[in-house]
């Protein structure tokens, strides 16, 4: 393609932004005009939460990049306010809605990259269109929630849907003193977890004081006393409070590309090859909007995140200006904060693998190291789920949750699956210790020590889940204070350290269970164990991890 | 080997104590018995600084097994205040000094393994043996140091070595009050970093008052008044104090190794194959006394790393019991914190792969990324060098140092060294991303970004120590404010935004190199001229790594 060419964006955030600017670096003879239906461009999306709980104080801050500077640093035509309504893909042109002047006008494009972004889902319900309902996609839905709590001296806010966005915004209405119910259709906050990894933020939540409605729907809501609102629950229950925020997901804009006849992905997401390129070759689509592949299970998905837009906007302009460069997909790769509990998350879960039908093929461990060295003060847990496959041990998906240190182990995780690492490698990996920041057999290392073991055939592993499917013996080999303090009901206790003396009193015609609190010294029982002839398995994780089972069953 | 065998380890610390146990895992009919001559058995080494310092306030803390635990758990016969002091290999025995009863026995055994460590180096210097100079290798040490402050309410403190253990006694003396001076002999602290990224720490050093006297050694000690040293220096200046410590290194020992005439490799390390094997097929070696190769150079070293060491005793336990199972080598990944920086490290620095002659088949960039969106409040910079060959773009090192995320980010470019992967790789990478833990362009990504920018040929790079050889045009492209506050004498002042307006003023006929304050304002500087038919190259890491190199040279 000439480098006198005519590139028309269309969304300037994230993806469209990045892209542009590419452009430009690249060629500096194209003409670029970036168009934007909104008043901002290159905002910071993933402050709004920040700001509504006012740790963002500036509204300033959230602008990535102004028109001004993309003109004068870039020498991009911004158009702000300014709505792409229609494509006429024969002549290759776009017709805009200037929103100010009201007045619409035609752009003629040689290369063409949509970055609409995804809207807020707001489900058509009775009284959704009541004032004090909110969404937080844009500065301006950020402001009106500051203002509202600000005019209202609001008290109670309800968030609805437990997803990323959900408990960003628990976290940051809680710091500003709000009281917070969530409310989840699903059995669990957080989704993308499985449910036992998700316990732990329930109980934290919970412990909080923030209200938790799992399993539970908004069927309409009416106005309330004065500004208040008064929800009515699937459940058939009532909440009153001072604001709602709608976090229940987010849905591709797609309207333009499909009125352009665009092909649409059955995630529901424009579709494009790996160079970014629609069904439309002189039509190119990033970010929020488009359909992309997840390198794991190879399943296609709408995936709303900012590092893989920013990159896609790169790839696009690269292809545009005649390089080879492809997209390798997304691996979900995410983190949230929430009242002091950091979960993060890569690569594919059990209930993903599951629903595809992948799960056979699947080994998973949990552990639950500290975060540092357990002799540095200061040491907190992470519970650590990592799952991979039987054969060869290639590194498919991990999750964590704690206070800290939490994705840094997943960063690394995420690294390893991305270079198609096995257990084997996180075993022998060299990361940096001292004790302040880990330990000398890393979370990371442990982690591939325990999966390792369980795939030389070392430790025969069971699950919590499985337990009822067996009349295996359940032996506790905790220390006596951990048994006396909690316990399951069925399980013969012989703490560790007495295991020898007393294997004599096993039976050796019954499949043996192992557990203590984590897993590492029940490894070491049906070690022995198995050596002198027991059938023996070690179940993974420990009580802690039964503990999270159970909260996860029972909410 | 059968598994009725027995199984001699020489020292109970890291590498020792992890093989002990693994090797009981492995085989419930071994005997193991596990000699230390001193009066602990794996105790927390790393973290003997601070138990110096009271942030760990308990010696117990340290105590991370003790012999009954191993006698209990794992059928361990550990046997302490034991010295072995003679190897016969013929007949296959140890001889034993029992330093409590000052008896002297023999055992026999058909796996031995070596893992006697390091000892700090005490140069033969005139006063070395004065009380008030001190090391810190084990417990005793450290409890005769904290005691010594404590007897002589000591106020001034030397340490002389500026490496990781010399840079965590200044961490933790000048934490209990002291004033504390570095004496060391190269013209930087932390000498595996190179010297330019090691600036920063001396300015924060010196910012919190320690002492800091580079290209400097200690002649001789004499007594001072009362409890008091005084030190004689290399450059005839004179120190008093109340304390010293000794932090110049340590050595592998390897007397016994020696002695029973074990191969010795040229680093002055036990020699060992991929199995931890040494010279003597029934003799094995671990930790920090063995030569090891490093992963990226192949060069051999001593190095003396908790996580190698523990790893290697795993090997040859899992070697011993008849199985396959090799060490990769060693990367160099590690970490320190001093005074609120953290400085990290990984795979092989610009001045060890110079030495090895291999610095031409290499590229360099800089880079100086906050730690999380520059938008969440507290972003903190993180100063980071990445290291990768020309050809390729294979990752061969990467140096940061900063005051938050900066082993998070080590971590992940370690575990790509361990993949092999490269810079490109490096660009793709999904990791996490919530403002306050990162960026949806992480640190690693715009790491990877540049890197690949450059050999991709869209960046043509420079560096500021090649400058004085080039008769370039230096064009400063920050800001007014900027530029006024410092800049570099003789550069042209063009800000960004005013550059393609005046470009007609810069000259065609001689090279420009571009700079601001990080590197990528002056890379899309760069990126414009040359499109303009300029010949330009970017000053990798702008103005900040310009003072970061000033810095180390004028120290």
């Amino acid at each position: 393609m000439s480098d006198h060419q005519r590139i028309l964006i269309v969304g300037g955030v994230a993806g469209g932004a990045s892209c542009a600017a590419r452009c430009r670096r690249l060629s500096e003879t194209a003409e670029i005009i970036m168009f934007d239906r909104g008043p901002h461009v290159s905002f910071a999306n993933c402050g709004l939460p920040y700001y509504v709980g006012d740790v963002i104080k500036d509204e300033e801050h959230l602008l990535v990049a102004t028109p001004e500077m993309f003109r004068q640093r870039f020498n991009i035509d911004v158009r702000l306010r300014s709505e792409v309504v229609r494509i006429d893909r024969e002549r290759q042109l776009v017709e805009v809605n200037d929103l100010e002047q009201g007045a619409i006008y035609t752009e003629h494009y040689d290369a063409l990259v949509l970055s609409p972004g995804a809207r807020a889902i707001r489900p058509d319900m009775p009284g959704i269109q009541l004032p004090g309902i909110f969404s937080v996609r844009t500065i301006p839905d950020s402001r009106r929630i500051r203002q509202w709590i600000d005019q209202y001296e609001a008290r109670e806010a309800v968030v609805v849907g437990g997803g990323y966005i959900g408990m960003e915004m628990v976290e940051n209405l809680h710091k500003r003193g709000l009281a917070v119910t969530v409310v989840e259709k699903q059995p669990q906050v957080m989704p993308l977890l499985d449910p036992e990894m998700a316990a732990p933020i329930h109980e934290s939540l919970i412990g909080q004081k923030v209200g938790l409605r799992l399993n539970e729907g908004v069927e309409r809501f009416d106005p309330g006393e004065g500004h208040r609102l008064a929800l009515t629950l699937a459940s058939g229950g009532r909440l009153e409070t001072d604001l709602v925020i709608m976090c229940i997901g987010v849905r591709p804009n797609i309207d333009l590309a499909r009125a352009a006849d665009l092909a649409i992905g059955e995630s529901g997401g424009i579709q494009v090859d790996p160079h970014m390129r629609s069904s439309d070759p002189c039509i190119w689509a990033v970010g929020d909007a488009v359909e992309v592949r997840d390198v794991v299970t190879g399943a296609t998905a709408v995936v709303p995140l900012a590092g893989p837009a920013n990159r896609q906007g790169r790839i696009a302009a690269d292809v545009i200006m005649g390089r080879q460069h492809g997209f390798r997909g997304v691996q979900g790769t995410s983190v949230v904060g929430v009242l002091g509990q950091v979960a993060a998350f890569t690569g594919a879960s059990e209930k993903t693998l599951k629903r595809l039908g992948m799960w056979e093929q699947m080994e998973k461990i949990y552990l639950h190291p500290g975060h540092h060295a357990g002799y540095y003060p200061g040491a907190v847990p992470i519970s650590l789920k990592l799952i991979f496959t039987k054969k060869g041990g290639r590194i498919v998906g991990a999750q964590a949750v704690g206070q800290a240190g939490v994705e840094k182990r997943i960063d690394v995780i995420a690294m390893a699956i991305q270079m198609h690492a096995t257990v084997f490698d996180l075993e022998e990996s060299e990361l940096c210790y001292a004790p302040q920041f880990g330990s000398a057999k890393d979370p990371i290392n442990m982690a591939g020590m325990i999966a390792a073991n369980v795939l030389r055939g070392d430790a025969s592993l069971a699950h919590w889940e499985d337990l009822e499917q067996s009349d295996a013996l359940i032996l506790d080999v905790r220390d006596v204070e951990e048994y006396n303090q909690d316990h399951l009901d069925d399980a013969l206790h012989v703490p560790l350290d007495e295991l020898r003396a007393r294997m004599d009193a096993l039976p050796r015609d019954r499949e043996i269970r192992t557990y203590c609190f984590v897993g590492q010294r029940s490894y070491y029982a049906a070690r022995a164990l198995s050596q002198h002839g027991f059938t023996v398995k070690n179940i993974s994780g420990g009580f802690k991890t039964y503990l999270m089972h159970e909260s996860a069953k029972y909410l």
